[in-house]
């Protein structure tokens, strides 16, 4: 079996994920997210590994959107990867004025940061690993990085990640061309597309109906389309239960009827996957 | 006057929106995003600029965090400008295998780059300007950088802005701590903090006293809070209204009353700001 996943490397947290629930698998690294998808669309791989949201940084909006364009390609699973950044700098080092990470740690670690290095300047670079490489080649003593345990063994380590940033969890979604069956307890992911703008709760008409039915809602994020002509949004709505449940159907069969009375465009709603729920447990 | 804006430097795109709309004050580079508006909020400047959102990359989580957190600082003003990102690579160039950006401008080209480097490896560097001159510093020939006009005019134009990245905007707000007064076209920014979890419908609820008195709606998230131990959630909701309209007043109290009845907790629904509505206009 052939898993792609967001590259460069096995050391990056997707890379980790990967290697952790497919160990007999051939893996393969791409970037950008947008291409490990599409590996799987276009029947390269048999499946793929992205990550979907974290809880400092918020969702990954690639995966989304190329997940929305796919035809074939779909969530077949949900897992969680629990992120451990520690704060590292040279034994003998000096007062630190500069921080080194790749740009998204240090946006998770922000609170920690701003808290005990109000003046320090925050430098991002390629990966969390060449922050921590670049202090030790040119031995700089101002300087801390946010790394994983492993890269910053070498240095002193100035914050543990309890302080440094508690509770950071990345979600992840493995992607593949199958359908899941139902367990009994799944989530399903939908792509809302109204073609109508400006007009006054047009979401809390398509929320009734999931309500009228009893589906709990998880997650919920609106966004402009890409396009300017467009002048559109999506909505993303992840809920409780399976795409093939008798009320899940029911209530997706009303929406979209009341989103598209006359049945002008196939995209109104689109399944990108129903997939068991792991209720944000660390499951690694 | 003093502004505080998110640095390093005026060459950022929010240095140059905060030097096209304050041109005559002092401008004050601050890092991170965290720390710009707690300037405002310490009263260490008068207001300060800070990105939302980006229409390709999404919300920027650590502004609508900290907001949320601050006593005093809210938003006073939004603005949006156009970001033209250009590919660029050496005159005497040969094939392109890998490309150099910011992290954050790599994932907004990322279609073009999938379509038209399909097997090139994205690098996040320091800034944009740092891939353009790492290229020529040490001369890549098999390297292009994504960088603003100023940064690759030294090199050959491999893509541009409306084909690289098409209606890329970053939208802005001006943080402040004088609310501002109704215009008669104004949007207002609400952070909401239900204490219930996996309770159906509570949005549909919340959005329903919205709808009732005809407010529409503009932009809605839901999120996790940060820490395991709540298990609650966030939602951030913009709505078309000044926060001392009577119809925005009475939806936010019916919407308190019905997440808080027992008036438990202060911070249930908390306006970020009122602001006059800028409708995704480009107005720099």
């Amino acid at each position: 079996m052939k898993v792609a996943y967001l590259g460069p490397n096995e050391k990056t947290y997707t890379g980790q994920f990967t290697r952790h629930h497919f160990l007999d698998a051939e893996r393969i690294p791409i970037q950008p997210i947008r291409g490990v998808i599409m590996a799987v669309e276009n029947n390269e791989v048999d499946l793929c590994t992205v990550p979907v949201e974290n809880l400092h940084s918020g969702e990954v909006r690639d995966t989304l959107d190329t997940l929305t364009e796919c035809h074939r390609a779909r969530i077949v699973r949900e897992g969680f990867f629990d992120i451990y950044h520690y704060l590292g700098a040279l034994k003998n080092h000096e007062e630190i004025t500069k921080i080194f990470s790749k740009d998204e740690a240090l946006n998770q670690c922000s609170r920690y940061l701003y808290g005990h290095y109000p003046s320090a300047q925050t430098i991002g670079v390629t990966s969390t690993e060449e922050a921590v490489q670049r202090i030790i080649r040119e031995q700089l003593l101002d300087t801390a990085a946010i790394a994983s345990k492993e890269s910053v063994s070498g240095l002193e380590i100035l914050a543990a990640p309890e302080e440094l940033c508690p509770d950071n969890r990345t979600r992840f979604f493995v992607i593949g061309v199958q359908p899941t069956l139902s367990t009994g307890r799944d989530k399903t992911f939908l792509a809302i597309h109204p073609r109508v703008r400006d007009r006054p709760g047009v979401l809390h008409d398509v929320l009734g109906f999931f309500r009228g039915l009893g589906i709990n809602l998880e997650y919920i994020l609106s966004r402009p389309d890409r396009s300017r002509e467009l002048k559109g949004y999506y909505f993303y709505i992840e809920l409780d239960g399976h795409e093939t449940d008798e009320r899940v159907i029911a209530a997706i069969n009303s929406a979209r009827l009341s989103l598209d009375p006359h049945k002008k465009h196939a995209d109104t709603i689109k399944i990108l996957g129903s997939y068991p729920d792991s209720m944000w447990k660390n499951d690694n």
